[in-house]
């Protein structure tokens, strides 16, 4: 059994995690820490999560800690991820972050965006970027992952094999997102109470949001050439899911059967994605709860533009879920260890 | 492996026990009905049910499917029910029954409720009400089970052990009900468009819902005497669960402790119910598609009124998911097979 | 033009205020106060009451306030509003409350429910409870009104006219509530965050919620006995809207017919409450921004129960609306006049 | 007083109309058709709508109802629009359509988009398109509206100042939009049942809905060039709302002052357009129920690209609103007359 800690557990990837751990044979929670609930049981806080019994939040002692487990899960905001990674990655622990500090592999490119120093460089050299799709390989051998934003994640899966078989234009990439409220975090904020959020939908961070440098480097790192693009986030009154919608103009001449081909050779293999057929578009709500990446591509040809459309779950695919793929392939155990529930439709 | 066909498997309870089903290690789903989906294969019309690959939908011709499975769930409409278990229990295939058509031991009364005669008396004396914690015994034996509806689930969940410790006068019973919309079904209705439901809350068939009868056969069976209450559903605009409040005076001089304990007790050895602590009530959001039935208990002095709030998901507890139950149960599978997953929060 | 000051305007029933008497032809607002947004343009924090152009929110200071207008409302939270109230009402102002502080007419239940001592009798002494179907005429001469909680108008509305006609037997009555979130406040909350609220459904308070007190002051000022109820809210997930589900024994032979017709009758010429046909319940929805209650009303004979279904917005019919009717009441002003909005459906 | 009928009139958009006609002071509703209602009282089947007593749905019947109004509004199906708007137009009533059938000036564009033949040329030669910010003058005098799609509204609002400041590349257009589902109309369809949209999100109808022809008609006619978009519709799981996000790049230097005071300028006049503030974006519901747009732009210096959010109620601003606007506009009603209400937040 793999002892696994959670910093951080009380918020919504917290959560999460546990729910999703809790179906995982080869896995056991040692320790959960959370400084609003220390003292308090899981089960109280969180009456789904019975299954924990007598489980009890603690608070963030790192030394208390770094002995009861094998792997840390860290859900600590951005910045104070920071030392607690480096903590334990230097002590030989395996890490998972799902803050952004250790994404951004340029340390000047973090600082500008986050406005906050990066004062553990020899760990970010170490940290591999944890999209599976993408780096399977390195994840396989890292000590220290940098679990991807959700935005992230939905753009880079939907432009990932448009990027790589060349047949868009890099120059004028449009990446329109929209998340779930849950993607906000779990905290007292009159901004994501009821009453603000539901029957109401607004973009937000137009131009400067944090996720926009993230995707820029990965697309850049496909491509081979730096791209920029606009990314705009809106908050959908929902719980969980985000849907990308993202335009690019084509560089030649090509069909909506060849688009389609080249998507679904892409991810042929991949257990946790699936291209839909031909005038098929993802809906938030089909991928509900797992760990899935939904993806529909439509050739414009009146335009020469082509359109792509992506769904994922913000807390699964785009946190906990993927997290945990993460923890399976560093640790041998079968990629889809427990991620393989289906969606919760309705 | 247990071989199962779902007779009716497009509508909401049908891809609910093919969701629940895909994670269950004992069986394998041999065939799925469905008219107005026949022909079509099931990841098409649910793309979240990827994992069903090739598998189709097909008319619901019993002579062709009647060899093809050992246990066959029917998720038929009212009267429509009838038949289609008769022929699959007359020819020795276990049936578990979601329709309404066996739960009514008295067919007077089912007539009366339901406007139909019941043409099949004799499988309706073999029959077996289907609530696991109150007729585990007889479930394991039975070869036809009818499956509660899922008012009755929380209603009769919420009761039992008051009435069976006496500490309540059963002469006024309220029984305050309100269900998500998938309860509803799967079909095109204005009365339950989105911009109908949506904002909205309302009261329905107020003094004559037909699940009335079925409480009442119910607490009368484990009071041992007849007794007759007001049932009063409403309609949530969300996707899933039902709280009913409850309201009954208590005929005896008792304390907040006392009434928990009596609770606590009843379900100590249950799976799938949780009897929360003083002062603590459900909320559906805690039991959203898991199969856990939670329950918080109110002695208001003040009133001498015992007030007793219970809440599932409709679709799991209170349909598909005890289906399942009922099933592991008659088959010998450890009850909670595929049925462990915590609820989805948020 | 009357001129009108509302202390507390930064909050769902002080905005709620802002947009019902922008369409009001006789009065001028001439202050607003808020803490949190004192010196912020109206129009600023709240882009929907762009109408209000330049008009500032100030903090609330007494002294400074009291010259500016001829009618108060306030908007402040219980306990802090005694004061208030008792100064403008000592300077010859008129006063609307929305406050609890004034409605307990009896401040030994006030200080029980509340936990606060009453310091200003001589105010409450002189306080009317702003029912407009109860106390027209009195609220007529008022100069100080305790403008009713939500929930007490859904529950005094639907039970007045069964009890001043004496079909009921009030010795168990039960009222159970939902209510939507906008009745929680403006606030920046965990507990009614978009996340922990939606797609759940929860009941809270039960048997010490406040406005039990307040329901049974008012039942039993009617029917000139004490009564004691059973009060039961919930939180319903959406915006606006409170309906009430109210049983109670019937306490001689009657029918459908007489019931439906002591209602028609009692609400004849009442210009906001509809009593609906027979067979008919209300929805939330169609009273959503309109100061209607809609009332339906059922004899269950098999159980000798009428069951009475009430339906308000929480806001208007249940807070400012009334207000406004009250205010135009005092004032001379049309009853009607700037309430006349039909609802927004959907 | 105007004489005016609906025909079509239990739609989301007809029960709009009434709903805000019922505030008008110089209109009296003199017919109501439906189908699906004929016989039935308005106040029977919209009880929200009780002002309007005993009016009744009537079939539609035009010989009979030619006569009986100064002014029809058509909110009937496209293509059964054509006729019906040809017949009142042709006895000199004043019509205006909320159809698709008389927006696009060329009919062979009409045929290609709508698979319709076009039968009315003449009618459709005096038509005009109902964007008071647009064509003002010519509604003036105009007999025949064509009234704007709720999709058009949002998209030629949002581009227009900066269509005609000459600031932005037209090559590269993207309108991504999402709409609230009564833009589906009221029926009963699977597709927009309840637990089928809830929780969900989705873009549909991707590079060929019909609206994009209308939007591309308008924005050419502004460029006096040919303009070529991608629109994308999306379906939000609210009631009412659009929030369409507008891309463009730049074609020459500017700055965020001066784009911003381009809007500001281009609307200064117009009483239902709101441009916000540098850094503040509309969310749909400061609009809900109201006829304003809301629009906030932002230059995105780092990719030279202006984003642009408008934001309308679909049912006011994007149909039933602007309707009366232009109804007012026509008749020499004061143009606000009947819309002023605020928006109904939350």
């Amino acid at each position: 059994m793999l002892k696994v800690a959670i910093c951080g557990a009380s918020g919504y990837t917290g959560i999460e995690l546990l729910r999703i751990l809790a179906g995982h044979p080869g896995v056991r929670i040692t320790a959960v820490t959370s400084e609003r609930s220390a003292g308090k049981k899981v089960s109280d806080v969180f009456p789904h999560l019975s299954v924990y019994g007598g489980l009890k939040f603690q608070p963030m002692d790192r030394d208390a800690l770094v002995d009861k487990a094998d792997l840390f899960f860290l859900a600590l905001p951005h910045g104070a991820s920071q030392e607690a990674v480096s903590y334990f990655f230097s002590r030989k622990k395996l890490v998972i972050d799902l803050s952004a500090d250790f994404r951004l592999s340029d340390e000047k490119v973090y600082e500008k965006w986050y406005g906050l120093e990066h004062k553990f460089i020899p760990a970010l050299r170490k940290a591999v970027y944890g999209l599976p799709e993408l780096y399977r390989a390195r994840i396989k051998k890292a000590k220290l992952i940098a679990n991807p934003g959700c935005y992230p994640t939905s753009a880079i899966l939907g432009l990932m094999p448009a990027l790589r078989s060349g047949i868009i234009d890099t120059s004028n990439i449009i990446v329109d997102s929209k998340s779930g409220v849950t993607g906000a975090g779990r905290k007292a904020d009159l901004a994501v109470s009821f009453c603000e959020v539901n029957e109401g939908f607004k973009a937000y961070g137009i131009g400067n949001h944090r996720h926009t440098p993230e995707i820029e480097q990965e697309l850049s790192g496909i491509h081979g050439k730096n791209i920029t693009v606009n990314f705009t986030p809106h908050l959908l009154p929902v719980d969980r899911g985000i849907l990308t919608t993202i335009y690019a103009r084509v560089s030649k001449k090509t069909s909506q059967e060849e688009v389609g081909g080249i998507y679904q050779k892409a991810y042929k293999k991949e257990p946790f994605v699936r291209v839909l057929a031909a005038g098929v578009y993802p809906n938030i709500n089909n991928v509900r709860g797992s760990n899935f990446c939904d993806i529909g591509v439509k050739l414009v040809e009146r335009t020469s533009t082509l359109i792509i459309v992506s769904a994922i779950d913000n807390l699964v695919k785009g946190a906990s879920g993927q997290a945990i793929h993460n923890m399976n392939i560093m640790t041998g155990f079968r990629e889809t260890e427990g991620l393989q529930n289906m969606a919760l439709f309705p």
